[in-house]
């Protein structure tokens, strides 16, 4: 941490600061300029970081130094974390893996069609929603424990990991008996209860990017997942707030490259969510890939206008083969494919499940 | 609900869009122009918005023409909603009540210190953390369940009525034992069950502004709580992040008129947290009162260099004074006045505690 | 400036950073911590700032200390900048003067109709448009020359100073021929050829803060008109661009004590162009007051929707009225008063106008 | 235009906007909904868009159905626009042309360097700053015509046709005689004076869009252009303002699609000034490519670290060809290719030159 004095300060204050960082165990290490005197402070980063030097009298400014995220950070791990999920993917790996499925799950049949279409195309995960964090109290809050049922039934019959969000601690046990990956929303990107709560499981989380999440911040609540045990942690960047009306988020694409280059973790994107309408998904799809992103989260819905949420950002599957047509090429540039299931593999699993 | 259509739709997408809304009850209304053909959507707002429009064939965009808020509105009920908070504050009402304290309790013995000079001042009413969202993991956490005893007994012994935040449903029961209001922070306002729970308990609710929310997602918000039956919900401004970075948040002070205009709940402002440094809250909160804010919210700290938490934005209680010197000529001048306790009260409230 | 060197760094990056910064004439100071070395840069503010420290190998960040601005930076000179317009206006000091006017002058008999509305109000400033910023290039551009002359009839007429804003360089001449204050708009405050321009004249310059721009760039454009000798510079906060949409911009009222703060320039508020609506601006009016502005710009039109340009925003003159007895007691409670022109002033006027 | 009336609308306020409308020889068409009134009005686009109609009696709120612009609007064109520039570009066809230089010519020699190094890698087109918007009024400023002079040496010596930016009409005619492609820089993007001269010449203009400018506000800047005569207009995407500060700015990427679907012409990225910093240009220049990309802007510097303005976003020479490996095969997997000049053609612009 590099404090700054301000030019009035006077020397009872630069002792008073001093004694107190010294007071606990770091070091102080100062520079007087010609025009400001900087007081550099030596020491543990979670100690140091806690100070609030700027109320200190005749303190100006404090400028931290190292980052404040230690398990997420690739100064601590070197090497991308891969994350295993059921049989067929391995993400973070080269294979690029499509997760997909309606915003909500509405009812066994409307999934049952969805995701026959997904697996009849080689998607290899579905996504669902069973608790849905809607802005409306009169909108449709999602099926519950029904929904989980459902999914896991497609599951046993595709052989296609679920991924579904969890919104409240209380649901936690519930959702982890159903689901393969737990998903932490974007409103609840800082819900330090729920973050602590997903830390203490053993399968892995997607955590989705805050809308107005710095990128230190959205590490930093993956820190919070990593640092009570569960290091199964997959970035999502899913768009942030801007001015910009045109599209329902902006798609920050440059956080892929920059969260995997201050970080081990991988990083996936949700174009659906971050630009709420279809037509620009599939250029954002192949850019997000380009871009580096280690899978994609795409809403995916037979009868979009039928939707109880989110139809006016849900591709058909017939625009989903369309996109994956454009998409793989593109994983093929940089050196990566996307991830499609076998008729085999489809095989192997009807004979298991029946 | 206004649709238009794209210029090359069909008669079959505009039949497809009458014949589903008018099956759901709702009624239609065309009007072509040269350029577009438009359709009026009318009837029942909730089933209204509920349909994704866009997701049509034919169809380029939609546009609400009702507020998607209704109990927290305006035109619902049109006198300003007062809420009562212990014997002396009518949070609403003419005079202005301070809410002031520590950002987080740190102990009995500072939590007294800061207790006794607030209500040497007058001061009304005391927030204090007891269980703190935190960036980062490493970070002070509150002290829980000792934090609210000893805001308890505060107020045995002051009379103060006490707000701190509930962040977890499963702490709503404890804290609903010792606080008087319960406080939703800036990174719950859209944690929706949380918001559910809270909405079904009979104590006042501080309903902070989300960061990156935009006044109609808050009153979204607002309107959970109060669908679910309770109806003392105080709106708090407290700072939308933005691209400046002098102030840690930009304080949106023209929410406080556009937020008492669209609905009757009384709006208060926190300048504290949206400044994030203490030499500019005197004149924002200046600034605030003449805005129309029904309350302040304001953090103090005996010595802020030592707080646990959110120091560099803490005032003294001798800084505090001055900030009172200022502020209440400003509410005398917009016909109100900052509500501040008395002696007598003070020694009516130590018999009974005696 | 703080230059942190990455964990990887070498030897060779030190010295090849040391010896080019030296060579400039700069000193360096080194600080080896456990994780991070770091280098202090000492010296000519200007030629530090000028070199691109990042791009050196092995350079993870760099920190500057000092603020870029010297001429308009409170350090360098400590009390408050006042400037006089025209017989009546010390902006800056005690009184704060109102500056109103239409949009865009839309003719003489609108303009005089609106101008002897303001007068007989009191107002002691005119402003209009001449030349108009407009989004569109089918919408009205002002009167060009010919508003000028109307407003300048008006000046002779009233004795009210007229501001009215430059657009193009070319057109300083003309502007400054007629104008008592040129008004640098908020698209063009990083228009730094037009910048240089007025910074060469003697007249007081209204300089709008850009949409977009930091305090930081909004004083470094200040910087630019006194850097080329004037330093009659009266800085303007209209709202910045924020997600939220209820309101044009987000008038960021703390901007106010912070620009007042960092610099000695006097400091305005247009609440008109931050809101465009006109039902938030007079609680907003009154708030920017509070919050320390030395003047309030307003749009005022006779027949709003009739305007040319920005009717939606514009006040009656009624509603100024009322405006005006809402804000007076505010200016009051905070040790300061309005501006009014006084019967016996206007007399003295037309005596000398005939 | 949908006009929306206040729920306690009057009969009087109805007529007095519906005959103002009509006096202006436009429709109107009433619809009378349970809980609104709505207007629709008919007519000449530009005329509507005029009217201030929030600021007439009884009205809520206004939507307009049409988009403002018309000349740059796919509607009104449905084909690309493809721009010729020099004798190899094509801008806006298969092949994706690359726009490589220094931020600032800042001498011959070292221009000489860093074009040789260009024309060796078989770029295609050159750029460099003559006038240069610098934030500070102390930063080196740009070498102006000498600057246009050594660049136009270059293009007689490689065939390389020169981007460079104008900043001031005055400067036009200078700018035009050495220039190939003027360019429009993003803090002049509603520089209306200058956007209306560049309308005027026949060379192509590069519209980089404003730090905060709108999609609908970046195409209204391009209209201007348009109307006055000039059709050559290339669209650039160079970030856009946020809160996030790892990145200068946030490219937003969605606008490729966006603006090639709502619009005719071509679109570029710069990813330089966008991200200012190097780390991250390659990937998001693939992300750039596979999002639609007619062309990309870079920075390239033989010696960043000398660069005398925005030297830690310029990639060396090196770092280009590696990018150029890299964007090549995502290129191709779109259908397109990135544009290089070959040996054969660098012999015949020697030929030529002697």
């Amino acid at each position: 941490m590099i404090v700054v004095m301000k030019p009035e300060h006077t020397e009872q204050d630069l002792r008073q600061l001093v004694s107190h960082v010294e007071k606990l165990g770091l070091r102080t290490h100062l520079s007087r300029g010609e025009r400001r005197t900087i007081v550099g402070i030596i020491g543990e980063r979670d100690l140091i970081q806690e100070i609030p030097f700027t109320s200190f009298p005749g303190v100006e400014a404090a400028h931290p130094i190292l980052q404040p995220y230690k398990l997420v950070n690739r100064e601590f791990k070197e090497e991308d974390t891969k994350i295993r999920i059921g049989e067929h993917v391995e993400l973070g790996g080269r294979a690029i893996p499509i997760i997909a499925g309606p915003c909500a799950v509405e009812g066994r049949e409307v999934l049952d069609e969805i995701a026959d279409a997904l697996h009849a195309l080689g998607i290899p995960m579905l996504r669902g929603g069973a608790f849905k964090p809607r802005t409306s109290p009169y909108s449709f809050q999602g099926l519950g424990e029904l929904a989980l049922k459902y999914m896991s039934d497609v599951r046993s019959r595709t052989g296609m990991p679920v991924v579904t969000e969890v919104m409240d601690p209380r649901d936690l046990l519930l959702v982890y008996k159903y689901a393969d990956v737990l998903q932490i929303g974007t409103r609840n990107m800082q819900n330090f209860k729920l973050l602590t709560e997903v830390g203490q499981v053993d399968k892995p989380v997607i955590l989705k990017r805050g809308m107005a999440a710095t990128i230190k911040e959205f590490l930093m609540s993956a820190e919070y997942i990593l640092s009570h045990g569960n290091d199964k942690v997959i970035l999502c960047e899913r768009g942030i707030r801007t001015f910009e009306t045109e599209t329902r988020n902006t798609l920050d694409l440059s956080a892929v490259p920059l969260l995997k280059k201050l970080s081990h973790l991988p990083v996936i994107v949700d174009p659906s969510h971050a630009l709420g309408r279809t037509d620009l998904i599939p250029a954002m799809a192949c850019a997000a890939v380009a871009a580096g992103a280690d899978a994609l989260m795409l809403e995916v819905h037979v009868r979009p206008h039928e939707a109880l949420s989110d139809g006016s950002q849900s591709l058909t599957p017939a625009a989903l083969q369309a996109l994956l047509d454009r998409v793989e090429p593109v994983a093929q540039a940089v050196g990566r494919t996307i991830l499609r299931t076998t008729a085999e593999h489809h095989a192997q699993v009807a004979e298991t499940a029946s």
